[in-house]
């Protein structure tokens, strides 16, 4: 079955972005490669706002970079324009539609509201997290407070060159509560 | 020169406790041990927040291991009392005269306000981290927001049974800006 990817890179207290959306304090190491995870991903879905901030950073134009992407708002009017489909369907809605067809995975790229909704509607399979050595100290949250806990497996841990971390988990359903 | 260390275990979403200060979520695998990190510290710091939490965890007793602890209060009278010494000094002037003497290297134990007045007085040098895999939605912050960027070097990532990762970060000062 697809599954859903909550793919990023974030600072060593949680940020994905700067307040402004800048995310110059990320890097990627020449011994790094996003190459294996490009190839399970045909599907890309974003927050409208994390959405504006790529526009910005692209000088006005979207890189879909050939996928398909999915931008949720519930302002904008739905369908598809500049390379993204928006949609103000439910994460809950659209993900079981997505499962339903043929497809690799898809890719959660944010932000950081968009994932709160996706964790409190217990979406998120799989966590695959770049963490940077830096302490950005205020931003947008990987992960905004506000779902309940979810636990998880750790899949793989990587170090990588310049002090770049990889980390892969999966997640563990279908137990309350952990035995001690 | 004593360092001053934060070591914390934090959930995958970044917190030391849950909102009530209980830490339930972490865990201490079999193969993992605090011994190494117990032998190079002689004095412990935390908030007086963290304090009244590790008192009631402890039903109304506080145990400091053998260590010479400090809690900061502005609002507790200063002096020994129960185990531990009180202490309304600025962290920046406590770390000073700290350093000034003879010691092993210095625990900052949390809490989050604390911390994030640590990490603006630019006092740690080092980051000591057992991240578990979980996401618990909420809590007290390891890495508070409102301090300014701070850089570290990345010195150890190993991983742990039951996916504890320990990570090992040195303060990285005298660069105003990195490189590209």
């Amino acid at each position: 079955m697809r599954k859903v990817v909550y793919g990023v890179g974030i600072s060593l207290d949680g940020y994905i972005a700067r307040p402004d959306g800048s995310v110059d304090f990320l890097f990627m190491p020449k011994d790094y490669s996003m190459g294996p995870f490009f190839k399970r991903i045909d599907l890309a879905v974003m927050g409208r706002k994390t959405y504006e901030i790529a526009l910005k950073m692209g000088g006005g134009s979207f890189d879909n970079q050939g996928m398909k992407c999915y931008v949720f708002s519930r302002t904008r009017e739905a369908g598809e324009r500049g390379g993204v489909t928006f949609t103000a369907e439910s994460p809950g809605g659209f993900v079981r539609a997505a499962r339903h067809k043929e497809g690799k995975d898809i890719w959660l790229m944010g932000g950081g509201e968009l994932t709160r909704e996706f964790l409190r509607q217990d979406l998120v399979d799989e966590l695959y997290l770049g963490v940077v050595p830096v302490l950005v100290g205020e931003g947008i949250a990987a992960f905004p407070s506000g779902f309940p806990e979810r636990k998880f497996a750790l899949t793989e841990n990587k170090t990588f060159s310049r002090g770049l971390i990889s980390l892969k988990y999966q997640r563990v359903r279908g137990k309350r509560k952990a035995s001690k």
